[in-house]
């Protein structure tokens, strides 16, 4: 299941643009790690709100993922982010997590850390779903 | 009111970085593009969602700020995003639009589109606030 | 298609104890009336968050099967609220809309309006799914 | 604070025609249940998603307004909620709880489960902010 999961993620040139990594994944919870980086600022200096939900997106799509079946591929159906406090900091934690799986539709939840600190500051609630047989859609 | 989105929009490195342009801005509505990009993919292949996410919520953000006193920052509170189709293109049309202006947060709408279609395959509702007289944290 | 969506409105207790109405509807759009009633209202006297919520929720519902197949049963995946101003007046429109649907989900937007006035006071974005040949779930 | 909570519920229409309790609160946290109600279902038979929202939106409402200061009161920005299973059953347990708050909004997630299990069938994270000083405002 990691590996699916690695594979899949290795082929998102977001991810790799934005220099994020798989720090862990079990079945049903993955955390990714993103640094601070100039190119993805918003106007204050701080991270983008887009990029944390590039990488919250990501997370809770593998988490959705990693409890699919083997010939299911992820996409992501709708999320709800709520930024908390800037992205402000050197490191990023970022988790998500399976909430429910359906047979189709997998809701997760996710949370963004700043430099270790144990309070998000954002939040995501994200519905993701399982697709089949779909030509130029695996992973 | 324009000048101050541009200026706001051009310190903003995840703009650039995604190689985004305002195309048009009116009191209350922004109008932007992005092209398709190789460094912000999935893992299909198209536009990464947090891609045009972070354009519809930059899009969203100005849309609020072009309704805000001169000297108030804009901030993204929350935003939900549904994913209706592949972000599948060459040049994506991303809108942002206010549907109510309170004294403290005005409430957006956006939608992004594909190579001059007019079915949108992404939908934002946005929440934005304005932020007064905080140290670092203006436009 | 009109019949289709009253004869299952009329099956929602929900809608016939918050005395609920369908004024109007046509393929993807929805109007429903609500009045102000004090069994629904919230600690301010406003009318409750929920009820709102409830009406817009079927107001979309609606909508989105309006556009389905003739054997679809339609469910709520999930919908963001903003409620940007309190529920005051004696009666309330309520709107719901397609925005997109595919095969399976139907996104929809939804807005609610006091009195007349043309101000959204709450706004809906809704995912909707198709459901068929559910045991138990009609309409 | 545990008063203070009740005070304001007891003054909400909606929660007592719901025939909602209060089971239980602490700071930052609020268990509430709700019983079946044929008067408040949706077409299928199941509890109608509005009453099991409004009831998540006042868990996640009071859950903040346990965290503001005394002369607060509380209104929804926004909220979205996932429908992962229909509420079937007999008595339903809706929690609410802080995720992060801030000087003026407090983001909370809220959680509803059927008939004693521990699997939620409906997730909330919802925006609430404090008022102050707004007449007729207060709870």
């Amino acid at each position: 299941m990691l590996a699916r999961v690695r594979a899949s993620f290795d082929r998102q040139g977001m991810m790799s643009t934005l220099g994020v990594e798989v720090t862990a994944a079990e079945r049903g919870k993955v955390w990714m790690s993103l640094g601070h980086d100039e190119r993805f600022t918003q106007q204050h200096g701080f991270m983008h709100a887009g990029a944390v939900a590039s990488v919250l997106d990501s997370a809770c799509g593998y988490a959705a993922f990693s409890v699919m079946p083997p010939d299911a591929a992820v996409l992501t159906v709708s999320y709800t982010i709520n930024l908390m406090a800037p992205a402000a900091g050197q490191r990023f934690t970022i988790t998500g997590e399976v909430v429910r799986a359906g047979r189709t539709l997998v809701i997760c939840r996710g949370e963004a850390f700043a430099d270790g600190g144990d309070r998000p500051f954002a939040a995501m609630q994200a519905t993701m779903t399982a697709v089949y047989g779909k030509a130029g859609i695996t992973g």
